[in-house]
């Protein structure tokens, strides 16, 4: 099945490859064979030797970094509808006047399949080839990366307050065991999930029904943690204890634990979720646009604890773009600790490749360009005025690239974007659309306009 | 002269423009005449007018932000020859083993323009038309941006320690002299200016001889201050005292000095820089990434200080983008205050055109699209995956936008850039020239190679 001399689906020659495995491995002049979604070898030297083997189609690399397509392990994409609606506002008055109204208003089976589709193209076109997504209506997300060819954690949402698909407290535990059921083993691309919002919009009922369904299926469970000192105070006013200690106690700890934002910790809570195995996504520019604060992530390095990088969703960033996410956690956590020398340009492509694999549990299928693995690479083009001269590819991709100079993307073994144009999404048919829905937010007096303004800026 | 009926250089229709002045004010769907230079006429309601003027070229803005050229009150270009070299590293290994001999090798008259060019390439292909710069060889810098059509305040920089220029402390004054005479009036794009490294790398009689030539011709006095503690140590073990008071002791401080950084600032200093109107230019990433601390902007702003955006040299940012630098602004203040409502959106937008003007004291001429001012001008293409749906032209210029996506520019009533293609210079060139410098950076040991690595990552 593995025959080297059999033709090849996709044959990438040329370029410098970052393997990811291990994590600083350079490879010059690579030749990589892709077959039936799977790499299947990975080679040096590919300019001196003779005869390449037989591909149906052939990606020139000369001039590109060739590496693990980048993973987002925190995200809301059909957020993307709400992308600028509100910002710079305290966060109690974001969410409360303009949030969520637009949501409860808005958010609908169609609107997330629209605004998915929209949040697809934009991460295919910067590099990344793996989501994990956490909202309501989540078939629809499901539904969008699979006609997209887009790799995804996907998790059905749950909270405690009245949600945009309004489900009863008694219905929860039955939509996220039929959630699973309805989309595990359906599509190698979609992987499902659970997701409960956070220790202080869901009830300890919730909280451990959730989590035991998704035990029982063997799927991962996510949550927001700590994101907030306000949250610090509600938990401990409510239970008498930190955020995460009321998560151990609630046994919801375990390594098919994702905990997103993971703030406000203290030296106690740290090591809980390394003793426990919690996967943590760090998403360093949702943290700093709402002015919640800085996670200790060179501190849960050096636990062992495993750390990935995300978006959030972009009513809260404003973009997908990791590449920009990867310069922030870089630079943030540079500042913050006063040390240059924390979080590297080598760490941080880590955590965004690999280390983002590991933390969605998928290590064993995706993050590096290994033989075995299901085939998710990307080209980075460095023949660029702004990434001229090149020292360190690492150095490039964390402190000058952005996601407009990835010229090419292959999911699963198929080519989704060549040359920034998308190969599986009709953007002509999909941007009027989340443009129309944008016309009616603003109808609807849920945004906040640029000010002083003569005319509206919303314009086709 | 100004005859609106008379044939234009350029009509640009269409689009959404922000006129920068006054800060907030949009106009939607307007019509801008160009001639001879200048900005003639703006006007609100293309689409319903009839006929429009005659213009030699017409730029369609559909879709587009029109708005001010980004202006980039501090950097030192030529250092694109060193980007990327050496990262994550402590700043004085950073400096000692990789910057400085660097430097003294191989930067000269030739190096200097070659990495000037590339440097406005990259500068022109991510929106900013006006530049603040600071570096040695000068005159080579002036030459390069002459000949590109870019526009700069180009300062020659003088330090007491032996530079690549080689001048002797007698000869400082009389090369500061030379060079102001040489450039001044010579072309409406270059405006002449000095710099002294900073109070740590300069003595008194250094800063004060070069500011007396600045006095005396009249041109702008630019400093890096208050940039790390070390250098706060250092000045109050040499002068007792803190650097903007040892720099207000000297008579150094007035509307014609630009100080850059100025991190480490205590309240009588923020009051000495506002009383004696000193202009600031805040450049974040260069300061998050060295680890350097998080300049007080906020408080400037609340005491009125002129404050700009710079994005510092390439050694230590690692790109020119001046849009990832204003996403940066906000978002660090935001955090660090543990405020989201703090350096909104608009006034950072302010600060990069404007506000940068007014910074490097060029605000009657450029900074804002009013009838009268020079035609900097740039075009932002909004119909982007990432920049949709819109609801705040603001927003997602700084939240969302990168320099990839802008569309055209146009600096002294010359269209500059156009479609993402350079018209004054020629990239086909000037890449590999730098390629070729930066191969010798490398067999000259001074780069900081990926690790661990099988082969030298650069490649043509």
């Amino acid at each position: 099945m593995n025959n080297p001399y059999e033709t090849l689906d996709i044959l990438i020659t040329g370029g410098t490859l970052l393997t990811m495995e291990p994590p600083g491995d350079i490879v010059a002049d690579p030749v990589i064979g892709i077959r039936d979604g799977r790499i299947i070898f990975v080679e040096e030297g590919g300019a001196t030797r003779g005869e390449l083997p037989e591909a149906r189609e052939v990606l020139d690399a000369s001039g590109c970094l060739v590496m693990p397509g980048l993973v987002n392990t925190h995200t809301h994409l059909p957020m993307v509808l709400f992308r600028g609606l509100a910002d710079d506002l305290p966060l109690m008055r974001w969410l409360n006047d303009h949030i969520f109204p637009a949501e409860e208003r808005f958010i609908d089976r169609e609107t997330v399949y629209a605004g998915t589709q929209l949040a697809i193209a934009e991460m295919i076109l910067s590099g990344t080839t793996t989501f994990c997504d956490g909202y309501f209506f989540e078939s629809s997300v499901a539904r969008a990366a699979v006609e997209a060819g887009m790799r995804g954690l996907v998790a059905q949402g749950f909270i405690d307050f009245p949600a945009p698909d309004r489900q009863s407290s008694a219905e929860k535990a039955t939509v996220a065991e039929s959630f699973v059921e309805n989309w595990r083993g359906r599509s190698p691309l979609v992987t499902p999930a659970l997701i409960c919002h956070s220790p202080y919009t869901c009830s300890p009922e919730t909280l451990r029904s959730i989590k035991a369904v998704a035990r029982r299926t063997g799927v991962a469970f996510l949550i927001h943690l700590a994101e907030t000192r306000e949250e610090v105070r509600m938990i401990r006013e409510r239970y008498g204890k930190t955020p995460v200690r009321h998560l151990a106690d609630l046994d919801l700890l375990d390594e098919n634990t994702i905990a997103a934002h993971c703030i406000w910790l203290d030296e106690n809570e740290l090591d809980l979720l390394a003793e426990h195995k919690v996967k943590v996504a760090h998403v360093p520019e949702s943290n700093m646009k709402l002015g919640a604060g800085v996670a200790p992530v060179p501190a849960m390095l050096s636990r062992g604890i495993a750390v990935g990088l995300g978006t959030d969703g972009c009513a809260s960033n404003n973009d997908l773009d990791l590449l920009g996410e990867m310069r922030m956690a870089a630079m943030l956590h540079k500042v913050f600790s006063a040390d240059p020398t924390v979080m590297t340009a080598g760490k941080v492509v880590e955590m965004a490749t690999s280390g983002g694999a590991r933390v969605l549990g998928m290590e064993d299928r995706i993050g590096s360009v290994i033989p075995g693995k299901e085939a998710d690479i990307i080209l980075v083009d460095m023949k660029r005025p702004h990434l001229t001269p090149l020292y360190n590819p690492f150095s490039h991709l964390v402190y000058a690239a952005s996601g407009a100079d990835v010229a090419a993307s292959i999911i699963g073994g198929r080519i989704v974007m060549k040359d920034r144009r998308l190969l599986q999404l009709n953007l002509a048919a999909i941007m009027p659309e989340v443009r129309r829905i944008g016309k009616q937010v603003v109808q609807a007096g849920f945004h906040r306009p640029a000010s002083p303004f003569r005319s509206d800026p919303i314009r086709e």
